[in-house]
């Protein structure tokens, strides 16, 4: 069978907005270093007027997968909510521009496009605060035959279960998702989100989901381990694809009884790791929509994480699999 | 005499898209390589919709001057024109958290906030296709004695003359600089501008001028000369104190018979030339503001043009000449 549309992505649709800061203006903000933390419209005005100048560029776990994806020459589409702003329209810009489909209309009215502020500390670490906006109008509704279409996977990421609708919409979607043949990934978005919906997602990677991308953190706050051994011989129980990353120590993919190792590229001069998992994703996926044998797979998915922590910003450039070697 | 505010900059405020282009994009184009265009709103549309992802940041010549001279820790204060729109929030929003004080409100309706699509091709080279929008409303009656106040020297931006009233708007502020006793400085913005305005640009340098900064190829165009001895000769008969940017060749100030040659530092690797000239004029004004000899001032305009060629961005970064030595 071939499919017009190889991947879809469901996520919530930012804009990043980033700035350098000092640990005073962290220590003021109380949240983790490296943490993504939910903000209000108040809390948000409050902080971009005290942040200093930024840069704005599109943004989202799963949508910077979903452009890495297309980038790497995959064809791709997206349901995520922004408002018809001129920050819905840089969003919805950079994903058309790379071919991607978008099936949503801008929301007319409501809560302004969602802004992640990035806050970049000296030691390169980012510490998001996100105010979710229109993201948080992404509905049932919204998840229909016609918008999820039948591509060959769609993904979805953990941030959609922090919006009302959304542990209902992702499971309309994975519903859809088998009737259509269509494979159901995951991302597990970020440890924190991992305890914030643990149940719900270990319903969803038990009943719904065919793949998880998660890093190795994500992992064992969803099964309770602590080791990688532990937490290996847990995945192996699930009828489940697992991609789990970590970081300097390469990935592992557990399907079953089949386990992968694939070492980390040593790299010298790391720029900014943000975005490294949602790389690893976008190659993982063009290999596994490809259906390459999972140490290909992996390899992708290694190779355009090691690209994009040498690089400013969090999406991988275009043709990055074309010297693959 | 001390100044509550030492340096203010009118120009059009304007929010830079950055993309890589590859050639077959700058040729459809049909703009000179590392020209500055102005498109219309029909324009804007077409180029962005066929430009790939972008990045967003707060742009315009004289803007980075004036951001770049308040994060050496200078005061400062702006006349430019948003719209209320997102894109003119996060203009004032970059300029504000520098300390600087916007001195007018965004306009509630009319044309969006000014973009300037940069194109940036592979040989690193920038070319701008630019939408001055809400720029175009920056009209006579936004220069009083209210918005100019008495700052040690305003500066004005050739572009402005792009606009509609903006030879009189630059005339009627030189008249309020002339009774507060402000310097006028004016920096020539671009070859092409220069020759779309050569006539009211003499004039001005004239009678109204008390400062000019440009690069080389700018002076040419305006005295119609083709040597740096035939244009030293001619600014040598200007009652006006000149900074002329010559790229790796340093740069010379000429104030009547006073010349000074200020050496280039040497840069192994370049990164980005884009904002070197207005962070050249951000270090020159500086030390002219703090009452430097003029030696220096040109060693202060060297070290900031030779700092934010070695990064991304036009604007140079707090703090820099703190380390000045």
């Amino acid at each position: 069978m071939t499919y017009s549309v190889q991947l879809l992505g469901i996520s919530n649709a930012i804009v990043d907005v980033l700035a350098h800061v000092d640990q005073p203006f962290l220590d003021s903000i109380g949240a983790p270093i490296g943490s993504m933390t939910l903000i209000d419209e108040d809390q948000a005005h409050d902080i971009y007027a005290r942040m200093g100048p930024a840069t704005e560029m599109s943004g989202g776990s799963v949508a910077n997968t979903i452009a890495g994806f297309a980038n790497l020459g995959g064809s791709s589409a997206y349901i995520g909510k922004v408002r018809d702003d001129q920050l819905g329209g840089i969003f919805n810009h950079d994903m058309e521009s790379l071919g991607i489909n978008i099936r949503l209309d801008p929301a007319p009215g409501g809560a302004a496009t969602a802004r992640s502020h990035v806050l970049i500390s000296e030691d390169g670490q980012r510490t998001m605060q996100t105010y979710l906006g229109a993201c948080l109008g992404l509905s049932l509704a919204d998840i229909t035959g016609t918008t999820v279409g039948s591509p060959k996977a769609l993904l979805l990421e953990g941030y959609v279960w922090d919006i009302e609708e959304g542990p209902a919409l992702a499971k309309k979607a994975a519903e859809i998702a088998r009737q259509n043949g269509t494979a159901v990934a995951l991302s597990l978005s970020d440890s924190y989100c991992v305890e914030r919906h643990r149940d719900s997602f270990e319903n969803f990677v038990q009943n719904d989901a065919d793949i998880v991308v998660a890093d190795e953190d994500e992992i064992h706050v969803l099964l309770g381990t602590d080791s990688i051994e532990a937490a290996i011989a847990k995945l192996a129980a699930y009828d489940v694809l697992f991609a789990v990353t970590r970081s300097e120590k390469g990935s592992v993919i557990v399907h079953g009884d089949v386990t992968v190792e694939q070492v980390a590229a040593k790299v010298e001069d790391i720029i900014d790791t943000t975005g490294a998992g949602d790389a690893y994703a976008a190659g993982f996926l063009y290999g596994w929509v490809h259906d390459r044998p999972l140490t290909e797979c992996a390899q992708y998915g290694t190779y355009c994480a090691t690209k994009v922590i040498q690089q400013v910003g969090a999406r991988i450039e275009k043709g990055l699999l074309d010297d693959f070697s």
